[in-house]
C-alpha cells in the first residue's frame, strides 16, 4: 500500500492524479500547511525538504521506500506500473523534458507569482513584474507546444501533462486576474486544459485530500 | 556525435560535466546569453523554452534527438550510458529525488537570489529577504543530507551531484557575500564540494564552453 502525504496545492495534486490514473491503492495523510504540519519531525523523516507531496510505498523493492519531490514520485509510479512514461526512446525523453520544464520552471515561477502578487501583504512591484512576465513567457511556451501536438510530450498523455495540469488550473483560477491578458491568447492551452480536466482520474485526483 | 548548446552558467555546466564523466564525444556550440542568442529562431527549434542547455544527439534512436532541460538531458545521458543513475530500485529513486530537488528548488531559488540581490539595479528588499531565506533553507537541507551520506543520493556519486555542483559553486562564489552566514555553518556541504570539485571530469566540464 502507498501512503500519500499531501495537501490542497498544485504540487499536492500531481501525485493523487497519477495514483488515480494508474489505479494503485493508496491512503491519504493530509499535511496541513496552514498549521505548519510540514515542519513536524515525523514528516521531516519522510520529506527532508519539508515539502509535500511525499509517499511511502511499503511494497517497493527495499521497502519501505520513502520518496519526496513530485517529479521523482511521478517517475517512480510510472516505472512501477509501466504507464504514462515510455521506455527509453524519443517518446520517453520528450515526456521527461516537459516534466522537468514543469518542475523547474512552470511550477516555481507560478508559485513565486502567487506569493508576490496574491499572498504577500507587502508589495514588491519589481518582483510582481518579473514573475508576471515569466509566467506569461512560460504559458506562451506551453501554448506554442500545444498548438503543434495534443499533449506536452507529443501524441500521448504522460506524466508531463499530469505535472502541468494542477499548476495550469492555478494559473486560470487563483492567478486569473494577474494573467488575464496572457490567458486570453492561449486557445491551445485551454483546449488541453479542458481535455485533461475531463479525465475521470484527473477529477478524482484534484479532489484529494478530502477535508 | 552529440552537439551541446550551452553557456557559462550553472545550468550550462551540468551537461558538460556529465559528458566528461561518461566520456561521450561531443562538440560545443556556445549560445551567448549576453547577446540574446537564446532567442534566435534556430535555437528555438532546438530549445522551445529558449534556455540552455540543450543537446542534439544524431546517433540516438529516432535521431536526431533534440532535448532541452538539464535534468532530462542528465537522465537521457545516464540511461544511454548506464552510468550515474541506477536501474529501477531504491538507489535510482533517491538519485531522481535529489535531482528533482535541485532542478525544482535549489537551482531556481539561487537563480532568483542572484537576480534580486546581485544583477538587478532596482532593489526589492522583500524579494531579497525571501530568496536569501529560501537559499539558506535549501543549503541547510543539503547540509543535513550530506552530514548523513557522502553524496546526495546516498553512497554513490550520481546525476544529483552533477546537477547540484555548479549551483553550489555559484552559492559559494557569485552569491558568497549574500550567503556568508549560511555557508559558515555547512561543513558537510564544503566537504562534498571539495570532493566533487576534485574529480577531473568535473574540472573539465566546469571549463566549458571555452571562449
Amino acid at each position: 500500500m502507498i501512503t500519500l502525504y499531501t495537501w490542497t496545492t498544485p504540487n499536492g495534486r500531481k501525485v493523487p492524479i497519477m495514483l488515480e490514473e494508474t489505479g494503485l491503492a493508496y491512503e491519504v495523510r493530509p499535511v496541513n500547511l496552514g498549521n505548519n504540519e510540514q515542519f513536524s519531525s515525523d514528516f521531516l523523516a519522510i520529506s527532508p525538504n519539508n515539502k509535500i507531496p511525499a509517499i511511502v510505498d511499503d511494497e517497493a523493492e527495499g521497502s519501505p521506500l520513502t520518496l519526496f519531490e513530485s517529479g521523482a514520485i511521478l517517475t517512480y509510479l510510472a516505472e512501477k506500473t509501466g504507464r504514462f512514461l515510455a521506455p527509453p526512446g524519443p517518446a520517453r525523453y520528450k515526456a521527461l523534458e516537459w516534466t522537468y520544464w514543469q518542475v523547474g520552471g512552470q511550477g516555481p515561477m507560478l508559485g513565486q507569482l502567487g506569493f508576490f502578487a496574491k499572498r504577500s501583504d507587502e508589495k514588491a512591484p519589481l518582483a510582481i513584474k518579473r514573475f508576471t512576465d515569466e509566467a506569461d513567457r512560460l504559458l506562451t511556451v506551453m501554448e506554442r507546444r500545444l498548438a503543434e501536438v495534443p499533449y506536452l510530450a507529443g501524441d500521448t498523455y504522460t506524466i508531463a501533462d499530469i505535472a502541468a495540469y494542477p499548476w495550469t488550473v492555478a494559473a486560470t483560477t487563483f492567478l486569473k486576474d494577474v494573467l488575464t491578458d496572457s490567458l486570453a491568447t492561449k486557445p491551445s492551452l485551454h483546449r488541453w486544459l479542458k481535455e485533461v480536466g475531463e479525465r475521470p482520474a484527473v477529477q478524482r485526483g484534484m479532489a484529494v485530500p478530502k477535508l
